[in-house]
Parts: C-alpha cells; structure tokens; sequence
C-alpha cells in the first residue's frame, strides 16, 4: 500500500482514508453523489438485465442473464449498505441520477435481444471506464468499495461471445448494431455531460481532485475523450465499427 | 431424524436418502418434474419481481422487490445445480414447465403495483403450499433442498403490509384486490391440474408415493382442495374476501 504525501498524482497514491477525508464538506458531499449514481446505476443494471432475460432464446440463455441481474443486485446492496453506514439517506443519495438514467434508458430501449447484450456490455464498461478514472481520486475505503462492486459479473464475456457468433452467422446484423453502439455513445455522454454539469461537488472530484475548484470543461471534456476512445476499441472487440 | 419404516404415512417418516429411492425409474422421473417444476418457479419468480420493481412506488420498495428476485435467483441456482449433481439436464427438466407457467402469467398480468404485490403472495403461498404437500413423500436429500428454496424470502410479510396500508388508504381497493385474488387462485389450479394431467410420474408421487400406480383424480382433488381453503386464510390475513 502506497502512503507517500504525494496525493494528488492521482496514479498511485493514497489521499488518505474516509475518516480523514470526510471532514471536508466538499469532499464528503462528492463521494455520496458518486456512491449514489453508482448505486442507482447497480439497481437500474439489475431491472434492464432482468428485462433482457425475458428476451433470451432459450432457457440457459435466460438463466445466464437473471445470475449477473442477481450480481448487480449485490452490488447495489453494498452501496447501500456503505451509505448508510456513513450517514447517508440511501434514496436520498441516489434520486438526483434517477431522471438522467431513466432518460438514457427511454432512449435507448433495445429492440432485441443483440441490441440488449450491446447495450448492456457498451454500458457496463462506459460506467467501468468512468469509476475507473474517478477512483484514483478517492480515499483508501471508497475506491475499494468502488473498485470491488465494479469487478466483473461475467457480463462483459457473456456479450462478446453472443454478439460475436450472432455477426458470423449473420454478417448484416454488424452494420445495424454498429450504428446501435454509437447511438448508445452519444446517448451516454450526453446524459453523463448533464449530470456532471448539475452535481458540482461530483463534477469537482472529476476533474482534478478536491483541491480544484470550480467546474472545468475542458478538463471534463478530456476525460470523457479518453472513454470515447476506450469504446472505440471494444466496439472493434465485438466486430463492429464504432 | 426419523427413520421409522413405516414410510408411507408421509407425516414424519422417511422413505431413505436418494442414493436409495432412485434406483426406481419411476420416483427418479418424478423427482426430476418436481425439480424442473420448482426451478421454472424460482426462474419466472425472478423475472415477475424484478418486472414488478418497475412498478414500484418509491426507490426503497424498487430494491426490496430487486432484493427479493435475487433470492429468488439463488434457489433457482441452487435448484439447477442439484438437478445438474444427480446427472440431469436442468433445461431438460424445466422445459414441460415453461409453457404452462408463461400461460399462467399471461393470463394473470398485473395492472399495477398492487395487483402485482398480491399476485406474488398468493402465487409464492400456493406454490409453497404445493410442495409442503409433496415434500412428506419425499426422500430425506430431496426434501431437505425443496424445504430449503421454500424458504421465506420476506416477500409474504412485505406484500401483506403493502397490501393492508392501501387497502386502510382506500377501502374501495378491496373489493378489486379480492376479485384479481379470486381470478389468480382460478387460473393456478386450471394450470396445475393440467400439469398434474400430463405428468405421470409425478401425479404419481403426489396422490400417494411411489406404491401407488394411476392417475387418481380424487386424491389430486382432495389436495387441491386443501390448498383453496389455505388461499382462503390467506386472502382474510390481506383484509380481502376470497
């Protein structure tokens, strides 16, 4: 475990644990709004894998969906579970990211079952990408949590390899899910662009740890250039043009 | 543990472990329906809950309905997982069951939250109910792992207190709520007897284990008596005529 003073690299270094870190406001404040998004996320993981399941072709199929719906689930419980233990009202902490997910998910309601799994894996791992950036900002105890309820439900595999047999027995159905996959992107970003823009202790954490104030764009626009193209390059994992 | 021989009084004998009684084909046929029954139950109870969360009025009642579909899920794991152990085909053993059940749930959709909190109650105490009264004429292996998925969820008491808080709100909700009960206790029983109907082996387990032979209407209509007066109860404990 790193313990240099050097805290603001971000890459390796420790800021400290939550006891030490919350006696900031700000910073007590950002860390709720990320538990909060990240908990709702979980729960709304959870209602669309289980929507999805009653897509699948066949019974395994089915199953398989309803084991990662359940993971999510358990994730969601430890972010719960974490907010409440620091003080937190858990519904409280997650209603300012209802309308935003909803919103993307109204958006982007998948037609089928192969527009299901994309969106689900595109999802998964733009929220992966985005925890990831945000987690070497954070205290000891909450990039652990962080990091753990991020760790892989098998999800991500499960859709490489249905989407991937899916496009070698029928080459069309690259193009249109291609054309899904960036529309899924843009949607993303755009919910992502608004919350972040509205939740200023959230956007602050973002773009450069507590000791930056104010809201920078320019710093928030990188960050989300570095998921775009980490997107990119799963979009071609799948054998699909982004 | 009694191992009395007097096996066939059902109440607290025991008729051996599995590696015994599965020597005959024909409690072995039956034992793998009740299995593949029970675990299409767990399966589409995973899928009605976490359709229902949608429905639900506030993020606290979402991840109670979320947190019950995962439990759900985790009988249905441990279902297929037996199944799989004594060398069968866990979708194999399911599918008779698909249809009858997906049937069921057409015909029974909820309109709304409450609809769908009382569905689940009274679906999740039929279906106890129904294995309470195969378990007796189980083997001690099968019985064990049947009375274990049984197990409480917490969904009875959380719809119960739902229920009864609408329906002290809105006494008017009652008469409604006592109808849908009445139409959804209709339309088990029609499934059941058509599963019942079709499936030998396992008809044959319920009207009296495994010495008798033959489909006996009078016995399988007794038990499904017994249950009607047990919804009866039920709808009473909610405050609901039945």
């Amino acid at each position: 475990m790193e313990t240099s003073g050097e805290t603001q690299d971000g890459a390796a270094g420790s800021i400290g644990d939550w006891a030490e870190r919350s006696a900031d406001p700000g910073y007590r404040a950002a860390v709720l709004d990320l538990l909060g998004a990240l908990a709702y996320g979980e729960l709304s993981a959870f209602e669309r894998l289980a929507e999805d399941a009653k897509l699948a072709p066949d019974l395994a199929d089915k199953a398989a969906l309803a084991r990662m719906a359940s993971a999510e689930f358990q994730h969601y419980q430890r972010l719960h579970d974490r907010l409440a233990e620091i003080g937190a009202d858990p519904q409280e902490a997650m209603r300012p990211f209802v309308e935003p997910l909803e919103l993307f998910h109204r958006m982007t309601a998948p037609s089928d079952w192969l527009e299901g799994l994309v969106k689900a894996y595109v999802g998964d791992a733009i929220a992966t990408d985005f925890y990831r950036e945000v987690a070497v900002r954070l205290d000891d105890d909450t990039r652990d949590l962080v990091l753990g309820v991020m760790s892989d439900t098998g999800h991500a595999q499960f859709a490489v390899d249905k989407v991937r047999q899916a496009i070698e027995a029928d080459p069309r159905a690259g193009g249109r899910l291609a054309l899904w996959g960036r529309r899924l992107m843009g949607e993303a970003l755009s919910q992502a662009q608004r919350v972040v823009a509205e939740r200023d202790a959230l956007s602050n954490l973002l773009v450069g740890g507590v000791q930056v104030q104010g809201f920078d764009l320019v710093e928030v626009g990188k960050m989300f250039n570095r998921i775009t193209e980490a997107h990119t390059k799963r979009m071609a994992a799948l054998g699909l043009a982004s």
